[in-house]
């Protein structure tokens, strides 16, 4: 295995008819200002980011493109850091700076930083004028692997995560491993909680590989680090492309997530990192798919294992009462009318759709898993 | 010709892939609740409408979808009258009730109202979790020609309209044409700027049928309203068919709007209607077609005379300056890069994009347009 250089990265292709689009995968991606400027539509480009991202990168990346063409008119905006400001007013300040700059609809918006940032300037992006183009250079494993590939943006709600977006597809993700030197320790976890998930969902052989090759991931070794980021991708590219509005087979990538997102809501917004909370998630639905007669309690231990190996909680907040889980997992995006729709572990490696948890279990399951 | 009933309303349909959807056109299809709840996803369904509406037929619509089906859990949300009043936090209104009565993906809107809470509650439900059903109940002349069909949602920003939306397809359009009877003399008069359009830009005979039953279709002459709707529907209809996300011919649609929205942006948006700033703004485009060698005196003259007798504005604000067209025309979303795109009449019944219109030109047209 050679590890991804800048002049031949890693790459693979999303297929999406004519919404398909390039993922590019190698370290130092960030000052290809010409692979960048090869996906722009028009001359008017936004790149948008947070306060720590820009620190270390918003420069270098202007930079870049300046270099590539001369003639573009380079904007750039920088939004405050954290989920507790993924909301409407903070895509209207997107909007209210494009309409300051007086772009058009050919204007390209660039996503620089991690999964809150992809999530806000692709759903501004897909609301500006009714649609612009978008690229997305995620500076965050979680949003390397996950919210970069699948069109999904958007924002969350007092009574809801994610509650308000679109589907809408970038014309390219350059994904520069090197960022992930400058990310703290705490998020490198939280990322890894998605890698993982691929392999329990949908790759026993993934999932073999990532119990070998976990100390080499969270030590940053760039071989290690360019395949778990090329085989994730190319897991959701393939779920979303068999999917791409969440009818069926897409909702697998929930695994974890049902959870997650109950505790992310109760918690506050920001207080649990998204993975962390899908890291307690995943073992919480691997508790259930044992007490459904799915799994057998050596790979519930398994699963503990590697979850823990990440530096993720396999326990649940201490403060949240059944009752905390499940009204705010009736409100879920998945449900069909009044039915609770979870991601369960049928074995390690294969995940399905499920809606017929007896309320009781459901219940037990809350109610006797550990609390942190 | 006969008059379109309840049982055997017109319709046609607008083909657009698996977005295709119905249009139905009768007096009185208001009460068929059957034919609503047909178009229906899921079993939860939100009615929103204005305080103006609500007080004619608000009860009527609720009433017939729960005779319809009994089983079904109908709720209502009254936002204020008025262009206004579409912006960004209205449509936050909308997302708010839906998550108050924990409406899930497969909830459906309907949209009871003119082409504000058609535009509002199309691009809500465009953005509610990414995308849930809604259907058009059109209650003006002007929403049942224009923003009824073709998908364009969205609101307006203090720095330009329409700047913030979504392409998204309505399941179904219901026109009642006996809602025209509650409809202010004035807002016909927008409405039936629209209809002459669609005979400007795309079909001489239709244009001519309108010089001879623009009296008619003022008396709310049945028989002459369904005609006029239907054909206005049909040629948007197969114009949007052809160019979906409007990248070109879609645009012909356009004819008196870039002058049109100008005013209306300049006067602040609600002073003059819709329908008034395209009437003079088709008068405006008529005066620079003619200035560019496309038409004749003869042609402007007898554009003038079908304006002037739908009860149009053929005059431009007084207090609107060459610089406050050109600068709000420079921010239009037809525009490419640093040119002014125009809909132009290239005869009678005919209409074109031109964008080579030299500056002069189009200073001394603005300039020398008469003021009211």
């Amino acid at each position: 295995m050679t590890t991804a250089s800048i002049a031949d990265p890693l790459s693979l292709n999303v297929s999406l008819g004519e919404r398909s689009y390039p993922i590019y995968i190698g370290a130092g991606l960030m000052d290809q200002g010409e692979r960048l400027v090869s996906h722009l539509s028009g001359r008017q480009v936004m790149v948008v980011t947070n306060e720590t991202v820009a620190a270390h990168y918003l420069e270098r990346l202007t930079t870049a493109l300046a270099r590539a063409d001369e003639t573009l008119r380079i904007e750039t905006l920088v939004l405050p850091d954290g989920e507790a400001y993924k909301n409407i007013e903070g895509v209207s300040r997107i909007w209210d700076a494009l309409l300051e700059a007086g772009f058009n609809r050919r204007s390209t918006l660039v996503a620089l930083g991690g999964g809150v940032i992809g999530d806000m300037v692709g759903y501004a992006a897909a609301s500006y004028q009714r649609g612009i183009s978008f690229i997305q250079v995620p500076t965050t494993l979680l949003s390397q692997v996950d919210s970069s590939v699948g069109g999904k943006t958007g924002v969350n709600h007092p009574l809801g995560k994610n509650m308000i977006g679109a589907f809408w597809q970038p014309r390219a993700v350059l994904i520069d491993t090197a960022t992930l030197a400058t990310l703290p320790q705490r998020e490198l976890s939280a990322g890894l909680a998605e890698v993982i998930k691929y392999g329990f969902i949908y790759d026993r052989a993934f999932l073999e590989w990532l119990e070998q090759q976990l100390d080499a991931l969270r030590r940053l070794d760039d071989a290690a680090l360019a395949t778990a980021i090329e085989r994730s991708c190319a897991i959701k590219a393939e779920i979303v492309a068999l999917d791409e509005t969440e009818q069926g087979v897409r909702a697998l990538l929930n695994l974890g997530h049902t959870f997650g997102h109950a505790i992310e809501a109760h918690m506050g917004y920001g207080a649990w990192l998204h993975g962390e909370a899908v890291g307690a998630g995943m073992m919480m639905a691997a508790d259930l798919s044992m007490r459904l007669g799915f799994i057998d309690s050596e790979a519930v231990d398994r699963t503990r294992r590697l979850i823990e190996r990440c530096g993720l909680p396999v326990s649940a907040p201490a403060e949240m009462s059944v009752e905390d889980f499940v009204s705010r997992m009736k409100l879920d995006k998945k449900n069909l009318d009044d039915r609770i729709r979870l991601i369960l572990l049928q074995e390690l490696g294969k995940a399905c759709v499920h809606d017929q948890t007896p309320s009781a279990v459901l219940h037990d399951c809350i109610k006797e898993f550990p609390r942190c």
